[in-house]
């Protein structure tokens, strides 16, 4: 792939990733991220003008569109809903979503008096149940613990974190470690399967007690590799 | 507390902490690093001359003994039993470890087709298990995805990992971030309640996954702080 650069644009692409629940903190800094990477990047919301509002201020090759919209044209698509919104949204794309790598970001966390806990999920965890609702689409499970507010912020230019990868379909895996490696700071790192992944959604607890209490963004490294 | 060196022996002790499935390698590695760090250490064992061979090597702090004898002269003690044998264990020594700090690294693994699995716990997870059956004792999770080999390493001068620490206890888990911290390359960071160990418990399947895949000692860092 020969990337052009005319007037600090890059003008070839490096693919398109469709984003649902596009119009959230978490969709909206992949995406920002993901167009400096080289991606054009689709975000999907059931609502298109507010998709086309979050699209807003991250670059040109950032768009809004519907659900299906975000889906059609991109060969990734991640999944960033809420999760109570992650069964509903699976189910009606289904069909479309058929052959796509989809990338599920989705913590299954609720705030009980306001402390953070994981939920327990039938599948065994949010990517698990993405895997039974979509069994024509190759399921890869990334980006839990990138914190949107980081993503978000222009001036931090190289993010600290890496990022765990699981998923039962190793090419998939590889090319999402491949996308995840275009954006600065960021490593992709494949640990497990698709069994292995709720761990790695619960996760997301910790770093939330560690964020509350220390007042930071934080994230993890692989060490020994 | 004084340290007074001579003839580059430590010669007074951080305290006495105590090691039960201390003839395990995970037993042996942390009792090879705290007896460096200035903590006597008491390995202990069904089988006490097991213990006394296990201590073996490990330098004049660690000495071999009973479970018993490991808890009695201990204000830390440390369980790093096989799961199989974690419940019955802690419940043998109900009474011994009452009002002890309890440090459990127990994983609750099962290897399935020689595939790494996380194992479900009725009570969530190793931690919170140890809590039911020890009301009297203040129950912290730590150690978890601390390699056992690199512990044992005595070339590996400087470890390179943080060590989660979970708990409801909070002074019990400071005491435990300060065990840690005497370690030189770990660094201890409290990362929520018994009821947020379960992943932390579990993720060690995921860092079983990248060690066998890269053939490394994987460990986790917390970046952000």
């Amino acid at each position: 792939l020969q990337v052009v650069h005319h007037n600090q644009q890059v003008t070839t692409t490096l693919g398109t990733v469709g984003i649902l629940g596009g119009t959230g903190a978490q969709g909206r800094g992949l995406a920002f991220r993901l167009a400096k990477a080289g991606y054009d990047v689709i975000l999907g919301s059931r609502d298109q003008e507010r998709a086309r509002q979050a699209a807003e201020g991250l670059g040109d090759r950032v768009t809004g569109s519907t659900l299906r919209g975000a889906v059609e044209g991109a060969a990734i698509v991640i999944v960033a809903v809420p999760w109570d919104a992650h069964a509903q949204t699976l189910t009606d794309l289904r069909e479309e979503l058929e052959g796509r790598i989809v990338v599920d970001c989705v913590n299954p966390l609720a705030f009980i008096d306001r402390a953070p806990v994981a939920l327990k999920v039938d599948e065994g965890s949010a990517c698990q149940q993405a895997a039974v609702l979509l069994p024509g689409s190759r399921v890869v499970g990334a980006f839990h613990h990138v914190a949107a507010p980081l993503l978000l912020d222009e001036s931090v230019t190289e993010l600290n974190t890496d990022v765990m990868v699981v998923g039962d379909d190793v090419p998939a895996c590889e090319e999402v470690v491949q996308m995840i490696d275009s954006i600065p700071g960021l490593r992709g790192v494949r640990c497990g399967t698709l069994a292995d992944a709720g761990q790695v959604e619960a996760l997301t607890v910790n770093l939330i007690r560690i964020n509350r209490r220390l007042k930071v963004h934080a994230g993890i490294r692989i060490t020994g590799l």
